[in-house]
């Protein structure tokens, strides 16, 4: 049996265009005499779909987009991913095509609630397997998650005949160390039930999501014998041969070895993608971003070039009296390295207007907090100004330690329609610095941006050291309090300072609000601010064992 | 029996504040010799809790409240909503509280996920039904949504003896039309399973939620026998007696009346005590608002007015060369009715530097809608400025009509912690506008400002009629767009015209990107933008059936 793994970039919503782009690949498919082929979870409407899926006509037209893509297909077996509507329930469904007809359909039985996942808003499970024969081997049809609990799944698969392939069709969000867990699931799932598993992703980026594709074959030892590109399309194909001991051997078309895994360049591909995605999806050509001289837009802009291009790339700096000369040569150096437009817009004769009106406000204090955060928000109406003018997206630039800190002006630095580093941590952007320096074999990133003590710049002599805990420390404490919910207690106990620790918890707690109005970002952690962590913004907890 | 229900406006995450209310509560009803005393769903926490249900270090101080609560409990019963851990499973419990002990522990069984709710992603369902005795009565403890579904609450008390009593503790936010529809429900509760029943609900406002009480008990005939105050703490009192022939009679302390219902009053009260909760729970006591002499901020003002005070409230009105001296004129009327501190600030000379900086970029238009945004940016700028100096909160002014298409400056008029009158569509914000001036008996808000078409006076003459349909027209197509889900066919089909339909579709997907970085609002409709309403952004979804 010859199976194919269509993994591509579907677009929610675009429920023609991904059709349209489904039959292109069946047409490449087809020219390799596959078997079986099959697309990722809900290919037909993207994912994840969100309340689209209470839209009655928006299940009217998943179906109707399957009946088209049934009467149109070859000869052949196609699994395509959809959103359907069933006897008053609303499912993740697959349908199988062939020969013109829905032969079968499963629905989806682990819906999955946890993290960035909403699906039993508005999906209903269904505990039923399907089993299809193709080229005289039994193939399960399973839908992501379905996989993920062996155990249940055995339960499924209980009275079915032996099968010699398990297909799953998923649509699983990258974040650090998925690709390799990802596998490891379908190493057992395969061994578990001595059967091939052919495992078809989603790739592309939606809002804060990252698919990353990743597509791959195991056999029946629970080996993997090919994977697919990571963060781009690919068309995976290879030949499934049931063996008379039972097992079941893998031959992909084109060879294939593992690569050792990078983090650095897999976190810098899902940000490119990312950016590239939310840009192209919504419509924008171009993108605009301030550039300070400092590290977080300097990796900002070299993401957003490499995701976009050099011409589709404008830096913006806008000095105060209080940016150094060296930074705003910093910044310029970089645009120059990253072959991009760059404006200077300097922000000094806007901020004294602004002085002068505030002081008939009574108590207005020209050197306070008020007042660094006004030239943030200046920068940030530049920013957007020009992206009404231009109808560029504005890229905002702050880093996850901040973010969770809260410290940011909001609408002034937080202003943008895309967060391009928002989920990674600072101690992390200093590494993908290095490492974009290391790959482009050439520095990029002027090296006095990465040696410079972190400054907002706000104010004469201003470092991030003035009001946060060092960056190591911070990532620590941030990655216990908000990747793993600890308490006080437990990230004390586990050696990080008291003090550092319960001033940093009041920190995160009391920015939800800043939070709750920033633009979305790419997640790259196992848990991103947004979706993923969902948190009152009224809220007086403190643990009660505060007292640690 | 003798029942009182503390409707108690409980803080999220204030555990011990929480605790220390309810022990005050049930003082003050022991000297009313009560047998039972009921507190809201999960009152020692909060609701909705979120995800401070994912650190167990929360879970473990949610029930070291109940063992303190019960082990200071009085000889009567009382039962208290908490979230538990128990073997492994989070739940949404009832802690039956007596001499000392927790007797009992009932578990919701039935958890709600649609709308504004996620109570599956982190509790466990568990159908199991809790029967206590009291002064000789049977009574069934129930947990909000579990009397909403009639046929399983049927099933859960099946193998029951009969009962006398159904308590059910809530935490049921308002929205229009809501309290008559619990009402029916707690009516059709008692009636199917010829019993009282009483009904605990809490008040008080959580980010874009109100609780808004109307504790209530029904007889065993399913009358509304007596219901306690909308929008306010209560305690309310009644006594439930069985009679020989198997019906239940309920007698309330106090007596009561049933009020004919009026919308405008429960909006304007969700609104006020919205307003009032965020600010003060949040630790805010002062606001601030920008007054353009508009009929949106004038009704904001009122509500924060009543909301806090107005002491509490300052009131800033920010002209331009576009603002007419009428409205400049109708703002400090406004301010001057409602008594609060009135601050102008002209933006001229600041909008002609930013003009002029951004004249330094190549294509910059000082007359189109850049510059028009740019002008209610600098209002933003300035309101934040004065908010980082005083340490007030900033309300925001915008309407549901407004937000759903669009029809505001992102970090311009959208800028601030708290968006009274989100969820309010225009056509109501003229009734409300109405409704406060006919309740205090003058003209608070002036009759220009009522009778002056809107407009957002960025550009001479501009009025909002020049890019959006009649308001009237505009909020009947978004009711069935944005509440009812309703496809562009439909709407049509209702008598809609096609062009303007299929237009402000348009307006409100595109606009995704904006409401996704605006505050909270209270929500008073059934489905309010926030947490009701989860659309992608990345969303390139248009009707198949948009061929009308």
């Amino acid at each position: 049996m010859r199976v194919a793994l269509g993994q591509f970039n579907a677009i929610v919503g675009d429920l023609a265009g991904n059709a349209e782009k489904m039959q292109k690949i069946w047409a490449e498919a087809m020219e390799s005499n596959v078997d079986l082929l099959a697309f990722p979870e809900l290919a037909v409407c993207g994912y994840p779909p969100e309340d689209l899926l209470l839209k009655k006509h928006f299940l009217q037209d998943n179906r109707l987009i399957v009946d088209k893509l049934a009467a149109d297909c070859p000869d052949k077996t196609i699994v395509v991913g959809f959103a359907e509507t069933y006897r008053e329930n609303t499912y993740n469904s697959a349908a199988v095509l062939r020969a013109g007809q829905i032969e079968r359909i499963y629905r989806k039985g682990l819906l999955v609630d946890y993290g960035v996942f909403d699906e039993p808003r508005c999906f209903q499970p269904r505990i039923e397997s399907v089993i299809i024969n193709i080229a005289g081997l039994n193939v399960a049809v399973t839908i992501c998650a379905d996989i993920w609990d062996i155990e249940w799944l055995a339960g499924l698969l209980d009275n079915t005949n032996q099968i010699q392939m398990i297909l799953n069709i998923s649509a699983s969000p990258f974040h650090l160390g998925k690709i390799d867990k990802r596998q490891e699931v379908v190493g057992r799932c395969a061994k578990k039930f001595t059967c091939a598993v052919s495992y078809c992703n989603l790739i592309g980026g939606q809002d804060e999501l990252v698919f990353d594709g990743s597509s791959c074959f195991a056999d029946s030892t629970g080996k993997l014998i090919t994977r697919g590109r990571a963060f781009a399309e690919d068309l995976i194909i290879a030949d499934v041969i049931p063996a008379a001991d039972g097992t079941v051997q893998v031959k992909p078309l084109k060879p294939w070895t593992q690569q050792p895994t990078d983090v650095l360049e897999e976190v810098y591909q899902a940000l490119v993608l990312g950016t590239r995605d939310y840009a192209r999806k919504n419509g924008f050509e171009k993108v605009l971003l301030g550039l300070s001289g400092g590290i977080d837009s300097s990796v900002a802009g070299a993401i957003a070039v490499a995701a976009l291009g050099p011409e589709n790339v404008v830096g913006i700096t806008m000095p105060s009296k209080f940016n150094s000369p060296e930074t705003i040569a910093d910044a310029e150096i970089t645009a120059k390295n990253l072959g991009i437009e760059f404006l200077t817009i300097p922000i000094e004769p806007i901020l004294k207007q602004f002085d002068q009106a505030l002081n008939k406000a009574p108590g207005w204090d020209s050197k306070g907090i008020a007042y660094e955060n006004l030239q943030a928000r200046i920068r940030g109406g530049i920013l957007m100004s020009l992206s009404n003018q231009y109808g560029s997206l504005v890229l905002t630039t702050g880093n996850k330690s901040e973010t969770a800190v809260g410290y940011a002006t909001l609408y002034g630095d937080t202003a943008g329609g895309f967060a391009v580093i928002k989920d990674v941590p600072k101690t992390m952007v200093y590494k993908l610095a290095q490492h974009i320096n290391k790959t482009a074999g050439r520095q990029i990133i002027p090296a006095d941006v990465l040696n410079r003590p972190p400054t907002a710049e706000l104010r004469p002599g201003q470092i991030d050291a003035d009001s946060l805990p060092d960056y190591d420390l911070l990532d620590k404490i941030l990655k216990g309090y908000v990747e793993e919910d600890k308490s006080p207690r437990q990230l004390v106990e586990s050696g990080l300072p008291k003090e550092v620790v319960l001033r940093v918890i009041r920190m995160v707690d009391r920015n939800e609000y800043k939070r709750r109005q920033s633009p979305p970002g790419v997640k790259i952690t196992p848990k991103a601010f947004g979706k993923d962590r969902r948190l009152p913004i009224t809220n007086r907890y403190n643990s009660l064992d505060d007292k640690v």
